[in-house]
């Protein structure tokens, strides 16, 4: 199968070097915006690509939802595989891709737009298929990952370690997205796309790690706890529940085991059980091996992530309860009803009784809206 | 797809049970022999099953080489898939089954038999042609893991940890495949053909945990380690390393956290990365899943793990290299040259240099064969 790619920034040059050695792939030209830097086998426009029938599909490593779902459109409606690690394009537009491709019987596959070469929402799709997905969660932000675990392991203030974090490249110059917790929410809508046909695309509670402190991991130690930037989606009625927050968990978590820029994508099923993926979940050859995966998949007759039934819901984050760690100003303390209570001058550390994911996340945006510097982490 | 299933024991049952819920997939009729329990569609020769039409593939689960082979060749011969969750089956005439499956154009896949729910040999596979794998390994037996983490961690004798494991249907009432190391070691020899083209059928080196006392993993503790029982196999010239030992490890590696009788499948990529899968590699629902698995790859074209090139070769264990622990007679403790040294009574403890896989299980077969009472392990 010949593969031609859109873009040639880091992950785009990955696929390209891999396409060279992979088994029944071959590489095609690649589309490189005028100004940009030259690529081994350069065009300049897409309708060269479209025009010429010797290719098969188009890997996509643009980013960012347009011009990149046009693009998508267009190469399926010239009858070419569309293979993207785009999940800001996924996440908008997924739903109008896989249908078109549905239509036309050609592939439109986006396993590394999620975990990168963790084979994840591959594995979501077959469980979806042959079992029944009762969970999705995980560890699914490398940059993140990266600076808690330096935090933690290497008492580095969060500034620092994000430093070093952009240094190793693992995060981006802006690194928004990342500490955020936006990257990491994105990907759980598509696993819950994937898992339960249903794209939380809006109700979603989001919670980075951009307010934490060296004081507040060395508390954390004291407890005996380890935190980390999870993600969690499961069917709540009709809908689904999807959220990111700092977790804090006891030494026996697998999560805790995960280090440096590492992820753990995992999935709760009926019969199977528990089943958790470890690995890279982002960089140059991690994401464009991703994409590599999804091409060979399509080479044995692999079409679609999505199901027809796939639809777009509002996430509800009312039902799903759990304890929360809050380090605030000790007037707000009495908000909650604290299980433990631990005051350091002005500063309280609590423990709430459990109370919802979306009651806690909005209790905190209030809290900060009137000045108030906080940070929470549910207790796993 | 319609799926006749041969035996109905504890996978058997799993996988017809599944199939009646999978997408794409459709309950054939049960194999049974004769005396044995009711299946829902019970038949007693594979000859009605070869003679039905309307069956497209066959899925077996009755364990043994025979008469699993010759049932897998006749199934074969008789245009019908073949799925086995068998890996005594495979490690014996896998190459047979996949040479015939190739010629005729049919599906012969057996990723249940390496990791049950774990999609690690289908993986692999994806791996090996669109990447480089450099080395594969893991703790893919679930019994001794259980084994090892409640003596770890619940403090436990070996023996009570065993029947516990029993207890829970954990393990068999013959433990022996499982407690000797040579259940992990088969799955290592699938993945190592699967990977890298060559089948380890000798020269292979297996250690259990069946000498392990509580006062050895009393002194784990106290240096800090925990011991796993983990399998490991590598490109070696034109052959490969391949086997099965007890290791210690410090307390942030991963496999520190594989709990209870969950199983850890590691591959390393020469672009990729590292990637584990984590899950539950045995028991009913998650081996019938990974048949259910294999059944929902082929219905989209997956034809075969093994390439053509997959050749049986006697295993070379005599280059790679690891520092051991040995808890042996005092007296015999001078036939290594030891970096520390820990006398308790008769009994020493010690930690070698580097020496050769080979080298080490040799050795202490000769001093076992001498009637020495000897433990060891490879310091990770």
């Amino acid at each position: 199968m010949k593969v031609a790619v859109l873009g040639f920034g880091v992950v785009g040059v990955g696929i390209w070097e891999m396409l060279g050695q992979a088994e029944n792939l071959e590489q095609g030209p690649v589309l490189v915006r005028p100004g940009k830097k030259d690529a081994p086998w350069k065009v300049e426009t897409l309708d060269e690509i479209l025009a010429d029938p010797s290719i098969d599909a188009v890997a996509e490593a643009m980013g960012g939802v347009e011009p990149a779902f046009s693009y998508g459109m267009r190469v399926l409606r010239a009858g070419k595989h569309f293979i993207t690690a785009n999940k800001a394009l996924v996440a908008a537009r997924g739903i109008e891709l896989s249908a078109l491709a549905r239509e036309r019987g050609l592939a439109f596959l986006f396993g590394a737009a999620c975990g990168g070469a963790l084979p994840y929402l591959q594995q979501l799709c077959l469980a979806h298929r042959g079992d029944r997905v009762l969970r999705v969660s995980g560890i699914l932000n490398s940059t993140t990952n990266y600076i808690l675990d330096a935090m933690q392991r290497r008492n580095m203030e969060y500034c620092d370690a994000l430093k070093d974090a952009q240094a190793l490249g693992y995060a981006e110059c802006d690194p928004t997205a990342d500490v955020s917790g936006l990257d990491a929410l994105r990907k759980i809508m598509l696993a819950c796309a994937v898992a339960f046909d249903r794209l939380p695309a809006d109700g979603l509670c989001c919670e980075g790690i951009d307010r934490l402190t060296a004081a507040d991991v060395t508390d954390f130690k004291r407890r005996g706890l380890t935190c980390r930037l999870l993600v969690s989606g499961e069917p709540v009625g009709d809908t689904v529940s999807a959220y990111a927050e700092p977790v804090l968990l006891p030494p026996d978590r697998e999560e805790c085991a995960v280090l440096d820029n590492f992820n753990l994508a995992r999935f709760d099923a009926e019969r199977m059980g528990r089943m958790a993926l470890l690995g890279q979940g982002a960089g140059r050859y991690p994401t464009a091996g991703g994409v590599i995966r999804d091409l060979q998949w399509a080479v044995l007759g692999g079409r679609q992530m999505l199901s027809p039934a796939c639809v777009k819901v509002t996430a509800d984050n009312s039902r799903v309860r759990h304890r929360y760690y809050l380090r605030l100003p000790r007037a707000l303390a009495d908000r909650f009803t604290p299980e433990e209570y631990v005051l350091c001058g002005d500063t309280a550390r609590i423990v709430t009784e459990p109370v919802s994911v979306a009651e806690m996340h909005a209790a905190v945006r209030e809290m900060r809206e009137a000045g108030a510097d906080v940070f929470f982490a549910a207790m796993a």
